[in-house]
């Protein structure tokens, strides 16, 4: 039982919450019930988890915990990547919330084949507000990485200027859905090629970026589902 | 110029991160220029707004922000509510996260013409991290309250284990899109008559509920709009 808030594994723990440890360490944690099982489930092996009153006084878990809430388990595990592929995937450009790459890694879980591919700007996929949107997702599907000209299939941008609408696109697998960042956008030569999801004219410019890439998932989804 | 931190205007910003107080005085904060420009644009006359460097000393609108950053303006407006309406809109059962709260208000602003409908157990829409997450939609689309037996239209459950998918489902004007929490569901009654979104077998059970909410308004606002 750790009684100690100097002991080695909730050091780690207390690092892994910031940015800079969680490259020099190529570790993650996992913070919750719902989340360490989820690890399990997807085969992944924990390099250690920790449970309040059986590992470690409770108090001290809750301390190194990011949740206001504490924590009755927390699960540290090694970064993996996946490689880009499938017929259907997503990349993101600048997608700078962790909170929108969660949610965004978990829909592409419920609804494509393929990983969410990160391009450059993006949040850390393994930062705990990101591992707590995917609810486990990450570990079912981790995240893949790529530059611009890198992707697996045709790319088609998501864009709120953009004339030809997402029904009207032409939706062939492979096909890689790209969202970029609400203020950003995407990469000058995606523009030319892009769709608007059909928004009222009275309401908001644009949606939430994990908003426009679920949307945009359902609908490919469904238009290859129904051609396949 | 304000440089106390005991002035009236900064206390009841500071009150105004609590939900108790938010109730008590009718108010709430908007914090940053884009929901205090947003506020303008939908003609709400501000109760009183700080702008650092001009009304008050920058470090203490800081200290009373919720934002980690800070903010440069705080806004402070009297809570609205709209009365229940339109051919489309969602009730919400239950969806205690502020962020998913303010995020559906974004998107039914963005796709449907009836507001938000608060059922019971929802997140406060008044919230700082509801406001944040609506992006200034809460300003042009207040929402609303209602109980199940109040609502505007015919009620369509959106539930992970119906039958029917939502691309089967009859889309008649006015209806009301009804989304429960992640982990409760919703009333029983509805679960009778409810659809689900296509998903895939081997992905997560649901998808978080702001994302089921806008992939259904997305849906169905496309549907009314090619039978209009």
């Amino acid at each position: 039982m750790i009684r100690s808030p100097d002991n080695d594994k909730l050091k780690t723990i207390r690092k892994l919450a910031q940015k800079r440890w969680r490259g020099k360490l190529g570790l993650f944690a996992a913070e919750g019930e719902d989340l360490v099982a989820a690890a399990e489930r997807a085969g992944w092996q924990a390099r250690f988890v920790l449970r309040a009153g059986q590992d470690v006084e409770p108090e001290l878990l809750d301390s190194v915990s990011t949740l206001g809430s504490g924590a009755r388990v927390i699960g540290v595990y090694e970064q993996r990547w996946s490689e880009p592929g499938g017929d259907l995937s997503v990349w993101l450009h600048a997608v700078e919330d962790p909170g929108n790459v969660g949610a965004i890694i978990r829909s592409a879980h419920a609804l494509a084949d393929g990983p969410v591919i990160l391009g450059p700007g993006c949040a850390d996929p393994f930062s705990p507000k990101a591992v707590r949107a995917s609810m486990g997702s990450l570990f079912a599907r981790p995240p893949a990485r790529a530059e611009l000209d890198q992707l697996p299939g045709r790319p088609l941008a998501l864009s709120a200027q953009a004339r030809q609408t997402l029904h009207e696109a032409e939706i062939e697998p492979p096909l890689v859905l790209c969202v970029g960042s609400e203020r950003g956008g995407l990469p000058a030569q995606l523009e030319q090629d892009a769709v608007r999801i059909e928004l009222r004219a009275d309401g908001p410019e644009s949606l939430n970026a994990a908003m426009a890439a679920t949307v945009a998932l359902h609908e490919a989804a469904h238009r290859m589902a129904r051609h396949a």
